[in-house]
């Protein structure tokens, strides 16, 4: 059997090409990034990108060293006889702050709006929509602790839901407030846990120490009946008065502008940097890993990395993600375009001058040729099969007269159009 | 110190970031991957991605397991307690291979075009035009031993050359024929070397019996120097019948095509599975480590992954190099554009409304908004700063009647546009 790619992994891969499911396509792929260009460089945004790999101290003060992610699912990178201390990075917000501060940016226009798409890496368990190289559309806002960019944020992340066209989107928001409301939350829930810590699963009694609020995130049955059971207030009723302004104003700005959210007092971030406003998008089609994509505020990375505090807010997309989501909803992409032109030769004398014709048509659209010499009945059949729009055969009395005859394949319609004319033709029709 | 990349990488950063240089301009990259797409996708290439890592065993066959790729600079890949057989991909051709093969390309139209870009790496002596992630450009054709496809593939190259605006490129081009003429010349080769064996430097002793044509590819002086003395014979002299006709009809092609090219005998590939046709770009300004890229013809590769025979030839450009070569050469690269509009409230109240009128605008173009009020004065400042053509101050008026005064940045000429018709004054602009 010939070699086959990592578990976890996919190809992307061109139309046509057998068992294509939209989350392999790379049209798809290429569709999903162009619709977030478009809908971020409009606001502003500028795009980064970042290495595939940096140092594994990057990712456990970004991530956070006592998350799964760290703790079980990183990718470690080396090389010969050296270094040991890199991994492929597992999402995209740490390396872009890092970025900002090594490279100055805070002398750019403040705020400052920066989006990447590209790979991260996970070895997760793979299933459904869990891969170990997955994509991600990253938006990042430095310099800013407004409500008006966070509520931005938000807007940018439906607006590319809904110019990708899906409908089954619901925006999740919460606030986790400023870390004294944190602090404040976190003793109510020990004192709230703490007599019934024997029911609580084991992940959950470390955390009841350590960080009692991911108890709420736990995906336990009986954690989460247990926390029902005692009537656990939310996050929510502990935000101090100037998180739960900055709360209001983004809630008034996203209703201002129709975008629709729910209220969901289970949001919850496990790391201290994180501050105020957090959301998650999830798909109604898509089952229990419903989550599109997430963002929130983290106005203490900045610090955690070793720079001066900046503020900051940002979001993730998982590519693969929304393309589960388009294919749940049927929606259908448009397949991109075949050639404008196929040209054939009819013998292998005149191959070349099929060539030379196509080359010199490409300056004006896609051009395509048959390498080998064609009758017209298989010329036309392969133009077809290339969705070509055109298709013309050069023969010995074409070539003589420097015309050839054009094709319009969907109707049969030919007409003369001169060889030297072909370039100003095809601008025409493209 | 705030936390630093790895070395030998680099961050493609935003307009305007300090110390930009042409290779890590974001734009710039950019730039070079939409001339290769337009240019590749015009002769009807399709876009494939492949995984970031693949197994190491998919490397050593397609790299070569005795090259200083394979032996030296290889970045391995592990994750926790489970697997140590992954590598980072040095180069795309061996991964466009194994894709062609799991995937069942085969059944899509034959020649079949491929062509995909994204990060390479090689954990190499980090210098000038030499990192430990680097980018490339990628076109691979599977299914034809047709000469016609070989020039075609070097076409594309140059035309990729051409349309970036370089003029000091030069397309060295060589055969190193079928593997029967390849024992032939290296029974020559080690005729000739190994009386003189013990000039050699030890690297090259080792390739003497191994590999000998590799010894021609040795960065040694006194290999040089010994193998110009000795006066040793090119490959080209020993090419067979078929291979000097396939030769032969690729150097046509080109001239046909107004393709200049230099043909050179130092052209010589180490490894089994290349055939016939190969060639480098250079850069006459680019120094020592002139090479923008090269190709050639690899007919062997996909039994050597496992697979059945499939003919095929391909090339790789490496982007920084490009990127270099224009920096060198003074190319101007167009910088982007700014935002349309450039939208401010005078006052905190009315901020919201400038946000409200700007995300409404978006449909037709980019807008920006001051997040903070801003006097008439900072707000032209600063829309002059973001490199905005128009920009327009809200203020207690201009909210009461719904009429904005769009100001001309360039010209200071204003006219009134109605809120309501904003979105459709920028689309008549944009």
């Amino acid at each position: 059997m010939a070699l086959q790619r990592p578990k976890g992994t996919q190809d992307h891969l061109p139309e046509g090409s057998p068992k294509l499911s939209l989350d392999v396509r790379a049209s798809a792929f290429a569709q999903v990034q162009d619709t977030a260009r478009r809908v971020l460089e409009r606001s502003g945004a500028e795009f980064i990108a970042t290495p595939l790999f940096e140092e594994a101290e990057l990712v456990r003060r970004g991530v956070g060293g006592s998350t799964d992610i760290v703790r079980k699912e990183m990718f470690t990178v080396y090389y010969f006889g050296d270094h040991g201390g890199y991994v492929l990075r597992p999402e995209g917000t740490a390396s872009i702050v890092r970025a900002y501060l090594q490279n100055g940016l805070r002398q750019l226009p403040s705020p400052l709006k920066l989006w990447t798409h590209g790979p991260m890496f996970r070895a997760e368990n793979v299933q459904k929509g869990r891969l170990r190289q997955f994509h991600q559309v990253d938006y990042e806002v430095l310099g800013s602790t407004d409500p008006l960019v966070d509520a931005e944020a938000i807007w940018l992340m439906w607006e590319v839901v809904r110019e990708l066209g899906l409908t089954g989107v619901r925006v999740k928001l919460g606030s986790i407030g400023d870390p004294s409301d944190r602090e404040a939350y976190n003793a109510y829930l020990r004192e709230v846990f703490t007599p019934h810590a024997g029911r609580l699963s084991d992940d959950s009694r470390d955390r009841l120490d350590r960080n009692p609020m991911r108890i709420l995130d736990s995906k336990s049955a009986g954690d989460q009946a247990l926390t029902l059971e005692l009537g656990v207030r939310p996050m929510l009723d502990f935000l101090g008065e100037e998180a739960r302004a900055h709360f209001g104003a983004v809630q008034g700005y996203l209703s201002d502008w129709r975008v629709p959210f729910d209220l969901d007092p289970s949001i919850v971030r496990g790391l201290d940097y994180y501050r105020r406003t957090a959301w998650e998008l999830h798909h109604t089609q898509v089952g229990a890993k419903s989550a599109l994509g997430g963002g929130g505020r983290y106005d203490g990375l900045s610090a955690q990395l070793g720079g001066p505090e900046v503020p900051a807010v940002g979001w993730a997309f998982g590519i693969e993600r929304l393309l589960l989501a388009l294919e749940a909803e049927g929606v259908a992409l448009p397949a991109p375009e075949g050639p404008l032109l196929f040209l054939a030769a009819m013998d292998e004398e005149r191959v070349g001058l099929a060539a030379r014709l196509a080359l010199g048509a490409r300056s004006a659209a896609r051009v395509e040729f048959a390498y080998r010499a064609l009758k017209p009945g298989s010329a036309f059949k392969e133009a077809d099969r290339r969705r070509a729009r055109y298709a013309a055969v050069i023969g010995s009395e074409e070539a003589a007269r420097g015309v050839l005859n054009v094709k319009t394949l969907a109707t049969g319609e030919q007409r003369a159009v001169a060889a030297a004319d072909l370039s100003t033709f095809l601008s025409e029709q493209a």
